[in-house]
């Protein structure tokens, strides 16, 4: 029952032996964070657009996630962030690639969607415009974390030995995203990324991509993806799943888990979270684990990381 | 019947009191040359990938058309172009955005399709991939029409003075883009453009957002759309027709004529042109015109402008 907001934070190959009990502690803690800071706007009364941000806010503030503070690095050294947002009362959205600068690349996707006229603004163009936005900006310093760091310099180093590529998803890649089902039955999906590590400057992924990681339309479902980019991009996962539920009738949860299914035949490996304006939740994934969480009208939140039934605290 | 191809060069508002028979005989030609071009390709059986690829560079190296060469202007003064292509066979994609180079943005596309790993690259990152491939490149002078840059100081005049836009749509935007199934039933689709005279730098339309304004899968169709991009984003354009063929059995023809009238309903203006692995051709617009043209196994080259029969000649 609405009001629900349902959060990830990346999906992919995960190994439970890389994996301490403080750090997975940590991973939760992070999860249960943004889903109270979603959980807060619509216990409130506010909208779905507001709780997907401010609950993508807490995750790209969060240094443990792949967005905003703690984002990947591309292969030649910085950061080049993609986030979205998409409103389902009348479609409207908003999205960035490629860019470093504002603390919070959802507020600026939001700035896209509310101010600029356009849906999709990338690179120095974007942050011509976002500069005479109100936005908090940050120094590169300021997103930077060692751990991704230090993920780049092995990644560049295996690169130039030609070793075979052994890592865990968590460090390749990882997308953090919300859905939302506000009080009045509302949906909204916002998405936020730094990529894929050692990424070529210039790649764009699914997440700004609207109808492949990002959706929202309140006739059928809010949709944000994490996986590998290029497939979700290829197979529009997420209107895929709207056009499934809109001319096929099938609830959330089949279309849902029919294209995350049909993703892994091909190759695309990751997940979603998905929520209907009844406030059906579905949180697919077709990879060893995805960081993910809901709460519902009670304000408990739920988290899980494995595959295993998502439990509090 | 395969083998057919279909091009637009661009839908909106067009006067005929604007439009001379000299020009308009100009446009006809430019249409029929690329046309050939691409019919060429599948006559010779070449595969519908390589027939769009070569309809577009004609579209491209053709100053008439907002593509390659004479593309229209940022508000900024330079150009930035958008393109992709989508082979239906496997869903193979790639794509550029705000980018200058290239003489034919269309094969930067194919060549991030090819050889990038990625399925989306957009401006500076973009252009130092694409400075590593087989690909011909120009300075700014050669893709600059006294046309577009007129316009462009046109347009900036007018907002200065707060005058009401009267343009008609050939002023603002266009896109060109073509759609082939070649003699083995295979699809494919690609789009180019400038995007809309003086457009935000940044602004990137749904040219090169794949279920937006380009898609090709064999299982349904081929789609390259043309008009208000934002609109063909939100909207999932493409991808909406296929979903339609796949989910609920409609023709190519129903599914394209009903979701340009659908956009038509929200102030999406513009059109489409679609084909299927039967052959079938749909070329639906909703505004009052699209420079627009096709090709079947005979050759003979079909172009319009206006709601009019298509003719020869």
């Amino acid at each position: 029952m609405p009001p629900v907001l349902a959060i990830h934070g990346g999906a992919g190959t995960m190994r439970r032996t890389a994996m301490t009990p403080v750090v997975e502690a940590s991973f939760r803690a992070g999860l249960r964070a943004a889903l109270w800071a979603g959980h807060a706007v619509l216990a409130s009364g506010g909208s779905a657009l507001d709780a997907v941000t401010h609950a993508v806010m807490a995750l790209e503030d969060d240094p443990q996630f792949n967005a905003g503070r703690g984002a990947v690095y591309t292969s030649a050294g910085w950061h080049e962030m993609d986030a979205a947002v998409m409103d389902g009362r009348n479609r409207a959205a908003g999205a960035v690639a490629g860019i470093t600068g504002p603390r919070n690349p959802v507020l600026a996707a939001r700035a896209v969607m509310e101010h600029s006229g356009c849906v999709l603004m990338t690179g120095e163009g974007a942050l011509a415009f976002l500069r005479g936005q109100d936005l908090a900006w940050e120094d590169p310093e300021y997103f930077r974390t060692d751990r991704r760091w230090q993920a780049l310099q092995r990644e560049l180093e295996r690169r130039r030995s030609n070793a075979a590529d052994t890592r865990d998803d968590a460090e390749k890649h990882g997308t953090v995203g919300a859905v939302a089902c506000d009080a009045a039955g509302n949906l909204a999906a916002a998405t936020s990324t730094g990529g894929m590590t050692a990424k070529r400057p210039g790649r764009v992924g699914d997440s700004p991509v609207f109808g492949a990681g990002t959706w929202a339309d309140n006739a059928t479902c809010a949709v944000s993806c994490t996986g590998h980019g290029e497939f979700f991009i290829r197979w529009a996962a997420s209107h895929e799943i709207a056009a499934r539920m809109r001319h096929r009738g099938e609830t959330l949860a089949a279309a849902a888990e029919t294209v995350v299914a049909e993703l892994e035949t091909v190759g695309g490996d990751g997940g979603l979270v998905a929520v209907d304006a009844a406030g059906n939740v579905a949180l697919p994934f077709n990879a060893t684990g995805m960081y993910r969480g809901r709460i519902g009208a009670d304000g408990v939140a739920w988290t899980g990381i494995y595959r295993e039934d998502l439990r509090t605290g």
